[in-house]
């Protein structure tokens, strides 16, 4: 699918720099009010009329990040700007638009990009986000992606890692472990694959782990429901390099301590199973294995009749004294220390 | 200089990405009004109050846009800002804010990265930008730079490529093909250790075209001196795709033709002595050199009194009727039509 094997594909050299620019962005527009100008001058010009913005950028290498044998080009284009929201809706801001700049090599047809590009264009259409600048080059080896994304809030709303107080409760959206578990089944499928090539895999009861890893949403949905139930997180990550690691961040900025209960930890059935199938501990997987495009914040403990109940959302600990330490809570009643085992890539 | 073969060196293994981050960046202030909060949460924060917000963003890969062979890592990343800067100041805009992420392979040791940011914390000071954020991972290959680059401007001072109109005079600042004649010395130069790695080489003649190619300044200038001259251009593009392309941007997007006057480019009289070094011909390297970090504009001829004389400032043509197309007027007086041979990089 990737390789440029089949004669009928176009070569990139046959456009040249620009003309491909042109090409891979034609079918995008500008919606948001404070895009003036999109793709096709020196610079986008964007006016965000006095509210804050927010800026968070991200790069994606072949090889280190993402795998093309088992990766469609399609859902990377989607998970690269997926990666790149959810920093800004981590600051509770509203994300209205990227930059996405690739570098690629020769092996890449232009019908690759265009399926690349055909997810980035499916998750600004689905983010309401614009696509407004990049920049297209050749790479020596592999496929390189960086997003810039930019998004708006109001000053008073924008929520840093560093708001932490004492009492307060953890909070976090979604499920956790899936998109890891995801990722484990790909790469099991992989090595089936490449010993036995006519192997018919049946992922089917995977589908919800597979689509974590492969086709993650960001949450753009959680600072708009926190705004609706009047509630201003104190701080807030995305935490999307392992649940431990993201908690030190907002202990170590806010200056707190953290008792995080195992038995709140919010998993999925099918995330449980395959830990099951795999023999690994489920708590592990949850606490370091990332990329789960989920939320962590802290409220004041007066918000909590306001998320009660809350199917998004739920509450998995609370703030204490730093001199406490950021500990897990087990089941059985123990205090384990947390360490940051979450994504180390060197 | 960059291999890891000092048992001295630091590997980046020793850190861990965040870690990495912390003590790359840790020297690095904010000093910009419009800067809230820099490096170390989820997205920097940032309020433009009611100005435009300018975007520019640029991919550099190590074999494709540089050599580490004699490119020093602290210029490197000096011209890692310049390139996106330029972008800001062709808008008519003023920088204010830049992200930087990198991608490395192992054999980089901390001492490396050091160098790479002191060089972007250099470019910073002298061109008074922020840097606010950034990513840091790991490469299968290479070294890879990502820059965003953020700027303001008044809405009614932004200059696009799409402005100029017939009788413009078309400018251009400083002078033009001393970068590429730079790089064919460095490549040569190369060449020569390759074969005799004893060779003392003596550069000195060519200090200047080294410089425009190692350590290029960005015209930060430009705007402000348009501004205090009064002047505001109908069109304006950085040029360092090349001349010929950038020219040719400028006529597509504003409708209209050009003659561009040969006699009139701006060299500098070590870029003509290296040239018949070389034995090339000047006017075609002028024309299609690239990676000179100047800017092209157009003016009304009305304004031609407020720049006459300026030494930042050349004319050299004049915008025409799109019928006429985009032309190179010859010392011999003829016309010869432009295509762009720009930089073209698959």
């Amino acid at each position: 699918m990737i390789e440029d094997k089949n004669p009928k594909k176009t070569p990139l050299a046959d456009l040249g720099e620009f003309a491909l620019i042109e090409h891979l962005t034609k079918s995008f527009s500008i919606s948001q009010k404070s895009s003036y100008t999109g793709v096709g001058d020196d610079a986008a010009v964007l006016n965000f009329e006095n509210k804050s913005t927010v800026v968070s950028t991200d790069l994606l290498i072949e090889g280190v990040h993402f795998d093309l044998s088992y990766v469609p080009l399609k859902h990377l284009g989607y998970k690269a700007v997926m990666v790149n929201l959810s920093d800004v809706y981590a600051m509770n801001a509203v994300a209205t638009q990227i930059t996405v700049s690739i570098a690629v090599s020769n092996r890449f047809p232009l019908e690759a990009l265009e399926e690349l590009y055909a997810g980035i264009g499916l998750a600004c259409k689905t983010y309401n986000v614009d696509l407004v600048g990049g920049d297209t080059t050749s790479s020596t080896s592999g496929l390189i992606i960086s997003v810039t994304a930019l998004g708006v809030a109001e000053s008073e709303n924008i929520t840093y890692r560093k708001g932490a107080s004492q009492n307060d409760l953890l909070v976090m959206s979604g499920d956790i472990g899936s998109a890891y578990m995801g990722l484990q089944i790909l790469e099991r499928e992989k090595a089936v694959f490449k010993a036995n090539p006519n192997n018919q895999p049946d992922l089917e009861m995977y589908t919800y782990l597979i689509e974590r890893q492969l086709k993650p949403e960001a949450r753009k949905d959680i600072p708009t429901l926190l705004n609706a139930l009047e509630v201003q997180p104190t701080s807030m990550i995305d935490i999307s390099d392992g649940l431990s690691s993201e908690l030190l961040h907002i202990c170590k900025q806010s200056d707190v301590g953290c008792d995080l209960y195992e038995e709140k930890l919010p998993l999925d059935p099918a995330f449980i199973n395959a830990c099951e199938e795999f023999n690994l501990d489920s708590t592990t997987v949850a606490l370091s294995g990332g990329e789960d495009y989920e939320l962590l914040f802290t409220i004041n403990q007066d918000d909590f009749p306001k998320i009660k109940g809350n199917p998004n959302l739920t509450v998995i600990g609370h703030v204490t004294d730093a001199s406490m330490g950021v500990n897990l809570v087990t089941r059985g009643n123990e205090k384990i220390p947390l360490t940051a085992q979450g994504w180390k890539s060197f």
